[in-house]
């Protein structure tokens, strides 16, 4: 098999642990928090999780742990879309569960929760994780997207424990595969199993985050990967001076991503769904932000930009989340009858018939295009698949209609030119930056000492991430705590409480601060390629929100410190050309 | 202005030059070839360039040059589209000029071409150059993509030489704008005029190059930025196992972008549009053979996989480049007609009538969305923009029908879902790699000796790129050298001949070698971001083209190679997160 220079040489590289994950394991002792409570709904969940509800926040310290030696059987399954630095939280798991006792075992399920249920599960061994160590990806065992929610599910799962033996199951995942290994748990604990369960906080989307979580793991690889392009292109925009690129960003229900991406790059608009569902902003509003930017720009004679589109925008403008909800209800009653119609023109025509007249109203302002992309690819439920629509060409296509409708009004004198972008896979698994790669590795093998010191239905969890490595605190949240109920398919479900943008938050308020500024004045920032080698500046930065939302004082003077840095330590020479 | 911190720290990066231009300038001596020839088309060119046809070729060597610090006024221009490293050949050029004699100046005209014809200029100083050293994009003084042409132009231009006193004037671009650079030297001389004319050959498209020009610059780090984003989404695709991701790859004519990006990361179809054109294959030739692929893929149960097509193909498509070829003639001459039509309905019609049988037909199997395409936004001579059209979509669409009737003949029994991409722009203005930003501050510092030996109507020109950059050649090589007649726009014009991919070349087999293997077999290599700090192999490697073009050893077991290297140096050290 060949491989890159690169993956070569990441290989060698060792990720940081916090001071208290270096000690010998005997000593991380344990402190226990008083009892906790769930974000909402305690009554419900104390019901739900009877076993596992109310438990204390766990972190480590200095102290013993006598019992950590154990020989251990421990089960990891990759849950949902990927994150960079899967791999190193195998790694982590792995190297603490053999640093505890080389006769533990580390099995990997394939292909996700469908390798519990099925049984289907290789063991990791040296040889194995040492070809992933450090790189992106979820290839080493796969991953997948079943939930287990069914009582066969269920008890597939309990039975492939029980066979398995399994002392301690770990899922790496995000809000719903945590909420998932939460419910796990107890049915675990109900059946009267010793399996333990470990979540592990996963998604690039950065809406795993609450109090005891300070980032999701992947947040900070996939936007600086998205920036590097974003920047390319930014540059590229102010090298023509002729083009509109309009940016369509992953992150499907929160525009941690989108935010984030500007705080770094520093384009000419973002537009941030959560601002949009909270002034119940409709497309039309949009697109007259959006044409006003563009025509103040075409006053200074800068006929180009560079706008962000969070991914899931089209489910926050009010009409369009009221026709996708239509849609959706509709096809799950009616989807025989859509689908015996053959032309799309029936379709609109049916479509007028059944929908709420302010919903077919909506539809019928969507350019042919991007009305079929409402109807087309439904996902296993009927839903309308919003990752489908593409947001970026609908916004160009009524920007062009209304820029034409300004220039012969007099009050537009542009060109506009546009192309559109999506970036999404292009970052879910790319080599994780330094920060992921650590972050990961702490978070897997704290897994390993929650497990080996007895706790389940715990999220693992590292903070104090805006210091250094050595500096990180480790232990675990129940995961109760992080629970609320919600509809969820016409029915209340506890589900672990998506964190959305802050409207009132640190990392939103700067860019608020400065949006009026970047939408006229050209203030582009082009961070450029993720560096594992370097000066600290350079290869060991967090992400722009957490260092805001931890009121790093880096992040408050981010350009004087890394110049200061910079020149203090002659950090460049380590990179020049000399040899 | 706030700067990234990798941008601060590229500021601090020495390129490295060839030992020959690290000499004190007035050893540099002028070694010169025999009079050359055209590649084709002789007598037409001696006539056409009387006063520049034949020069010999120009290498510098230890030597005496005398003349070399005398005082100069030179202009700079960046032409065409946006290449990285086109910031380090003014620097190059700007600290030539400057060691030279401090006196010099270097002026840089705004917007390309256009900045001759309408005397439109800056000073370029230390300020300004050390701002964007080692840095990607245009933006120092902005590019355009206007031809000096027209008599108006040509006189417009020699009055602002002459106006400005220039010794000479450098035009960074492809191999259009330095065919007007070899023009430009023609009519100075014509005019009795002593500016001189030096290209210096840039396009990330890699089709400039010949016996005397290894590689265009740009085309290394745009490769390395497109190879990283296949790279992740070949791990996504391979962790998912669920998509097929159809990627297009800007380079309009020449295939080599896809090329070197499928030898890097070892996708399981590349598409050439030389080969294709060769073999004179049809779209639906095209189709049967991606299916083919799909279906063997899906026997072994990897519904997935990674598609790259390079830009231009339809072109390369017999019947589409027939099609393109009518619609510009018909728009030629019936636009106000056509334009008259106001449904896409009328507007088939009217094809219908007016094209030939052969591309009615061929028009007519084109899905909407994409038959739009070719209509829409034509360029201001009425041509069918071929950036455009979405071919990565054209073929999901035809591969997703075939596939269909695949499945009902019992052919085919996988499942079918696809993503499509499209990367250009984020790749043109990356930082430069540590390659091309040493080989464009070499390229530029060479311009600068060209220029202060008298020399015009060259093309700077480096050499022996797979060694280290120490042992790198430099000089010049007379443009028309590289020049035959071809047909455009109706008439016979001299034009530097483009490098298509050769289908006997060593780039092009060693991926036909391997082409049945990752049709298959998934052997997808993950190169990983730009690195510029860290050992040879991970941040000092040439392009896999460059090392098969010149059978350097690397190339040939570049794996063993960068494994040992990795080994015997502690490479991986340097790299690590040890502090």
């Amino acid at each position: 098999m060949k491989i890159s220079a690169l993956q070569q040489n990441r290989y060698e590289y060792k990720p940081k642990l916090p001071k208290i994950l270096s000690e010998k394991l005997e000593t991380i002792g344990i402190v226990q928090s008083g009892a906790t409570k769930s974000v909402g709904d305690q009554e419900e969940l104390k019901k739900l999780f009877a076993n596992t509800y109310g438990k204390p926040v766990v972190t480590f310290t200095k102290g013993k742990n006598p019992g950590i030696k154990k020989q251990l059987r421990v089960g990891v399954i990759l849950s949902g879309g990927q994150a960079p630095g899967g791999h190193n939280v195998i790694a982590g798991l792995y190297d603490g569960i053999k640093k505890g006792n080389p006769a533990s075992k580390l099995f990997g399920f394939l292909g996700g929760p469908s390798g519990l249920i099925e049984g289907s599960y290789i063991e990791i061994k040296d040889k194995l994780i040492d070809g992933y160590r450090n790189t992106g990806g979820f290839d080493i065992i796969g991953s997948g997207r079943t939930k287990i929610e069914t009582d066969e599910q269920i008890a597939a799962s309990i039975n492939t424990a029980k066979k398995m033996k399994l002392d301690a199951i770990v899922i790496i995942g995000g809000d719903d595969s945590n909420t998932n290994a939460a419910l796990l748990a107890e049915h675990f604990l109900n059946a009267k199993m010793s399996t333990q369960v470990i979540g592990v906080p996963k998604t690039i989307d950065g809406d795993l985050k609450n109090s005891m979580i300070e980032t999701s793991f992947g947040f900070d690889t996939a936007t600086k990967t998205y920036s590097e392009l974003i920047g390319n292109i930014e540059r590229d925009a102010n090298s023509a001076k002729k083009y509109w690129h309009f940016i369509k960003l992953m992150g499907r229900s929160a525009s941690h991503i989108a935010l984030e991406c500007a705080l770094q790059t520093q384009p000419n608009i973002c537009l941030i769904s959560e601002e949009v569902e909270e002034k119940k902003m409709t497309l039309r509003q949009i697109t007259d932000y959006i044409c006003s930017v563009i025509a103040a720009r075409a006053e200074n004679k800068e006929n180009f930009g560079v706008i962000l589109i969070p991914e899931g925008l089209v489910e926050f403008v009010p009409e369009m989340k009221t026709l996708i909800a239509e849609l959706n209800d509709l096809m799950a009653v009616k989807a025989a009858d859509f689908n015996a119609l053959t032309s799309f023109e029936a379709q609109r025509q049916w479509l007028a018939q059944n929908l709420s007249k302010a919903s077919s109203e909506a539809f019928a302002t969507l350019p042919e295009e991007i009305a079929k992309q409402f109807l087309m690819d439904r996902d296993p439920h009927g839903n309308v698949q919003v990752s489908r629509i593409e947001t970026e060409k609908l916004l160009i296509s009524l920007v062009d209609s209304k820029l034409k409708s300004m220039a012969k009004a007099g009050t537009y004198k542009g060109k506009f030119s546009s192309y559109n972008h999506f970036f999404g896979y292009e970052g879910r698994c790319a080599f994780p930056s330094n920060f992921d790669a650590d972050y990961c590795y702490s978070l897997g093998f704290t897994a390993f000492v929650l497990i080996a010191s007895g706790f389940t239905g715990y999220l693992s969890s590292v903070r104090n991430l805006t210091s250094p490595a050595k500096e990180w605190t480790a232990g675990g949240v129940p995961l109760t705590m992080m629970m609320n109920m919600e509809q969820r398919h016409g029915s209340k479900k506890p589900v672990i409480k998506k964190a959305l943008v802050d409207l009132n938050g640190k990392p939103y308020k700067a860019f608020l601060k400065n949006r009026e500024t970047w939408e006229v004045k050209t203030s582009y920032v082009f961070p450029g390629a993720i560096q594992y080698a370097g000066p600290d500046e350079v290869c060991n930065q967090p992400t722009q929100t957490l260092m805001l939302e931890k009121g790093s004082p880096s992040a408050k003077s981010a350009k004087a410190a890394s110049k200061a840095k910079s020149q203090a330590k002659g950090a460049g020479k380590k990179a020049s050309g000399k040899k």
